[in-house]
């Protein structure tokens, strides 16, 4: 069977609409890449090795390839998870059980992203199945050794103009000044400072977390005090070395200031390693307000994904250790959580904050009228298990018609999966296009103010949300301020 | 460019169900407007005095407008908000910043009404746009001093057949007085009665305002039952003077009956000034069960719309007061918070109780279920942030396949923006056809079936759930009870 | 008028997306229906006797069609509900204040349901109302005296291949026997175990539902081993006649192991009647983790449908009883309630867990990730209220995307209306048809991969969650494990 992308995917069925859809695509699908937010490792960028082998590039570090394998009971150690020594005989083996499975992915993002890539990148022309994942490999294998399939050159090939990593605050950055120092590519890789495990006192490692934080900064981070000076030090670090974020995750997105006394005793009871359980949420609580208020005043862009059920399954946990599929969202609230923070430090010129989520009911209930009145809260789009077709689509439906097209944060891959990255931004780009054709098909806007819209939405949003002026610098075409 | 609003705009871009919606549509577009619950001030109908200039009639008082504009940080006091002496100079620069920012509106009703409002009542026909802000303003000037401009004479032309007010419990009501005495006005002009702050014994001018309620209804108030005497005798006064429904926002929904005794002591504690929180929202709910059972006796039909967090952010609210757009919607529940009230009046023949919320995962979930069962409840449709085509769209599919069509609220358009109510019923009505259109296209309905059913919608569901028989006699084509 | 309902029914109007969806309704239209969960009382087969008349069949047990009358004022009395002696008058009543009332039902399944069965079962071809009503009512009558008509006729020709019935953990079953040992029926009518009251300790008869349990397994219930040693017991007497499946229903889904000894204490409690419901609800819980224990041992299914205030409106459950209408789902949470029961025994062989639910908020968030990673977990599709043409596309749209087709239920009727049987499976096939149709349509599947979906959807998923291999055979075109 023939693999074969059409042209016309992902846009609605409707003829008028359709055309209307392919117009607006067209008009922006050049558009160079932009990702603000995503897990590629730097040091790939930095040393710009070849990738080994298509199982350990494309199955094994991938939790949404394994997890529909998973659940059709396929053991994750057979797809090379968690697996040292995984051999070229294993490696495609696993290639052909994730093939042979391939009808489980019908319907999800996995198979459209795949797909595209082995017809766009690896010019594989047959559909993948158990009879063609042989040849499918080994075309892959071979390509993998050629020069364009090194980082640097995918990244241009793509092509990226910006890529953020996702780094420790203790991190040295080496990498990241490795690329910068060199005068062989001119690639925007920057860091993103991720604390969220320093803002867990109720973590048994968390007293060894607070030295080696107070290593990196070369502050006492014996006292509350210290602790937020400290961070202020590691963010302007990460500011010096390029980045223009930082990202927050915990059980729950709240921001509420405890006075320094009380701060000071619950912080001194967790280095102290007996902080309860309601003390230590309050305090974390009291970090984040901290960190909302770092950034009004340094001016890093915060991205916020709280509540997920982190390794519900305790026997993989325990196997494969995290992020290998299990992490399991919850319900979530921002009105109330993030009001002490956006009260004080909402209309700040400095803030941006950015809230992401799998719980789609907050969407036109919570996060619409926030970025519909503050002008420092931009929604995430869908990301995670929610960045497919109609979740998108959905997402533009329950945010559009309270916050406009502006107050969104531009897509964000999220991923580790380098290949992908083209495919996943061209499904936003296309669902976003089909959104606004249908706009425009029912006479809700006209065709010039579309293509201002689309070109927003793919370029001036993300500059806008990031604060990426500076960098990308002046973009044909887009409105901005 | 041209400002020319398309026809067939809002309809379905499917040729076959845009036909449909079409001839459903042209079948109740000339309906009178029934407005049952609104905020357009009573004076305005009394004096009938012509609108002061464009800024305060179309921007200033109107929050919709306002938040898009401070979310791209524009200070609301440039745009006449707190201001008490906002010059004509001031005003058309306000013009002049909303219009240079019209892109922000795109996809939101926000666009869809002011530009309708324009087209159809200032014979604009230029878009908005910082070029043409100067031109618009002036013809819109030049209108508002033609007596075809009056609040009556647009009543007429809407043409409006009924509209509510919102009033405080102790008003004398001398402009519907006013109203009702003219000879030469015979609008339907009615108060709504809004007890909230009445019913938040928690707030520090509590005892004031049961001072204020002993006055205006000549019963002691010092006591728990004396209270709810008053409150009966502030309903019959309203109801004496053409109110049809009262109007309730807490923080919850919640009914439930404290025994006397337990009622009376909170009671005098609050009138102490002395109430703890959890006591208060007790008393508040066992005041919101005594609504129910006083509704469920005079007949006046109630309106809940729970769960909004007021004034988000202090600084705005204290520098500009309430209702200037950071009211901010939270999750809500009516399942279980409506229970011990509708369990005892829920068949009442009196009883009409109509939920609002913008929290639409209790549509599906709880809404259409409970309207699905009782007679009492009628389920409202979308207002507020949610007053917009998609969101429209989303609760007719969310509701009617549990609770059909007969069992909503009819469209409320909640506004002051007095020159908006046409455009924003429309846009009901588009709405409504369109997806009654899909029904028949998708051979769920037949083409007469759809028929009776968008004059359901439109007319006969407001007279049946707000009880307009008396006011707005016989209606052809409606099949009522 | 005429009745015809339309062969293109519930297809998308797109004519594209039509075309396609016809096509892969056609594959499947024929294929024998497979009911793994429902209400029909296995005398009914067991006895094989004539309905009685069309009133007592069509609308007094089926609270979907009393309720939507019930709101629109009509008695429940009159519709035969808890009436002993209702005579043929007043059957032939009742059935014309439905069809007085039949234009309530419009955008409904039920106005869908019954017009189906009326036209393929009764050959009826006028629609209904007040004026067709008796005609309709006779010739219903006329033809349930038919040979045709009776249950066993209507299985083979609607045709049935599998029927489960929902059945007391201490019922002997002796239904099921009967019908196993008749040679001259070959349907498969299997019982299901469904132990609610058993496992809420709260409950005012428990010490006697105790007793009885002990009773029919023979096992002493006095203590908590007892008591799951009887459980164990009971499911295996099920199992030896025929069940797959148990299902559960509480206030909510929770799992959790309380120690032993804790267990007892409170097991003995709620024996002497003085059991806190603190308590209670824990040991509920705790008795959950035990069933999905021995779910994971003898590989029954379990359904779970948590989350609905039963009985909301006190004086109709008085009056008539349970299961009339009145109970309303509440909000619910799966992620952390089934955490401590998934991570014991999530990727068990034996284990097939189905959660339901009519709280759509966590099919995106909670469902599509839990059965998207376990290979336990199918996601139960809507039923009860939302057992509905949009609600099971707005479900397709939730969960598809991160679980793919593979890992949900196939459909469930859920009833006791026997005759909507086909009716109600019929709108499952052509809603799903059109959701898979919408993916060719936009590219996103192609076509030979459409048809293998919608067979996995009708034939392959029950067969798969339900484990009915052995019992239904090789079935050709499903693709399986």
């Amino acid at each position: 069977m023939k693999l074969q992308p059409h042209p016309d995917r992902l846009f609605p069925a409707d003829p008028t609409t359709r055309d209307i859809a392919r117009k607006l695509h067209d008009s922006i699908k050049d558009e160079p890449i932009i990702s603000p937010h995503g897990h590629v490792p730097p040091e790939w960028l930095a040393n710009d090795e070849p990738f080994k082998d298509p199982t350990s590039l494309l199955i094994t570090p991938d939790h949404y390839v394994n997890r529909m394998l998973h659940n059709h009971g396929v053991d994750l150690a057979l797809l090379g998870v968690g697996q040292k020594d995984f051999s070229e005989e294993e490696s495609r083996k696993a290639f052909k059980l994730l093939f042979k499975h391939w009808w489980l992915y019908r319907g999800t993002p996995v198979k459209y992203w795949m797909e595209n890539e082995l017809y766009d990148y690896f010019d594989i022309r047959v559909r993948p199945s158990a009879e063609t994942a042989d040849q499918i490999y080994d075309q892959i294998a071979e390509r993998l050794q050629e020069p364009e399939f090194r980082p640097r050159a995918l990244y241009k090939r793509f092509p990226l103009s910006f890529i953020a990593t996702t780094d420790d605050p203790v991190d040295d950055l080496r990498h990241h000044k490795k690329i910068k120092e060199d005068p062989d590519f001119d690639g925007e890789v920057r860091p993103t400072f991720r604390p969220d495990k320093y803002l867990e006192p109720a973590r048994e490692d968390w007293p060894q977390l607070m030295e080696a934080l107070a290593n990196a900064s070369g502050v006492d981070t014996t006292t509350w005090a210290g602790f937020n000076e400290a961070m202020e030090n590691r963010r302007a670090y990460f500011k010096e070395n390029g980045a223009i974020s930082t990202d927050h995750s915990h059980a729950d997105p709240g921001t509420a200031r405890l006075s320094d006394a009380e701060a000071e005793r619950i912080y001194k009871e967790a280095l102290a390693g007996k902080v309860s359980k309601e003390d230590a949420d309050a305090l974390r609580r009291s970090m984040m307000y901290e960190q909302v208020r770092m950034a009004s005043e340094d001016g890093l862009t915060m991205t916020l994904h709280p509540a997920v059920y982190r390794n519900h399954h305790r026997p993989t946990f325990e196997r494969f250790g995290a992020d290998v599929g299990c992490d399991i969202p919850t319900k979530t609230e921002f009105t109330e959580n993030l009001q002490p923070a956006l009260s004080d430090f909402g209309t700040s010129e400095n803030l941006h904050l950015i809230p992401f989520t799998m719980d789609e009911t907050v969407y036109s209930r919570e996060l619409a009228p926030l970025a519909g009145f503050y002008p420092s809260v931009f929604i995430g789009v869908p990301w995670w298990f929610i960045d497919a077709p109609e979740a998108m689509a959905r997402f533009r439906g329950a945010v559009t018609e309270t916050a406009g097209f502006t107050r969104t944060s531009g897509f964000i891959d999220d991923t580790r999966a380098f290949l992908s990255i083209p495919a996943r931004h061209d499904v936003a780009r296309r669902i976003d296009s089909g959104y606004v054709a249908k706009l425009v098909a029912e006479h809700r806007l006209e065709m010039d103010e579309a293509e201002e819209v689309i070109k927003e939405l793919v370029v001036g949003n993300p500059i806008r949300a990031f604060k990426l002026e500076g960098i990308l610098g002046e973009q044909e075409g887009v409105i901005g301020k």
